[in-house]
């Protein structure tokens, strides 16, 4: 197996925000993804301090992309005017990928 | 983005202690979190050996949150007496959360 | 709590793969995991460019276990035969098990 260090990036929102997220990522050239849906969300989800970021229970997605490390930020970048518009979080984690030789 | 250094911590248990769980979170301080239901559990999970922590296929759920570093350690704590008493895992690992400036 | 490291491997693959992977597992003996069922996937998941790992929209798998981190790269390489024949994507991270005394 060959390892590649690469950057795992998650975006958590509403559902309804879902076909907004998949244009942006198309632009920042992201063209594979796996969504998580229906997940449960609640509070404050503890980023944003005093502001809700989530109704109570609302239907949430997870949608994650494992990217080359420096096109990490990049993304990160490309989707700062989603997330000061939406509901939102993003998340970026260091990840291995095992690839077959 | 101001990218901030957090811990993620994730829970997996049983769906039927979900209200038990997020009592407990309540306690401790996390006002949100993320859940994934309807999971699907095998086997002794890995975590411990010769004892089955979940029996086979029943629906787990695992709620995540991502709290302040200094934080998580806290939570890990609160969560002690959960997971003597019940069949689950916690987990941490180090996180960078992406926020818009 | 007792805090270990560990190491978090997760592989996401076509519904109809994951009882040829429980199988698989069943060799390398982790007899513990967690799956993430109808997992929505697109396009060529960023893991093998020009190719198309996953056909649009078809319903995805995540399994999840978490082991000691020197068996993490022996499984990795029992997979390898599987993610020569099948699309899939496999990764591994950096965990803290947190564990009560």
């Amino acid at each position: 197996m060959i390892m590649q260090k690469m950057k795992r990036i998650e975006i958590i929102t509403e559902g309804s925000n879902l076909e907004m997220l998949k244009r942006i990522l198309d632009k920042v050239e992201i063209s594979g993804y796996t969504i998580f849906h229906n997940l449960e969300g609640m509070g404050s989800h503890g980023f944003h301090e005093g502001h809700l970021l989530f109704n109570e229970e609302d239907a949430l997605i997870m949608l994650m992309s494992v990217v080359d490390a420096e096109k990490a930020n990049d993304i990160a970048l490309g989707l700062e005017p989603f997330l000061k518009k939406h509901s939102g979080a993003i998340f970026l984690t260091d990840i291995i990928r095992a690839k077959a030789q």
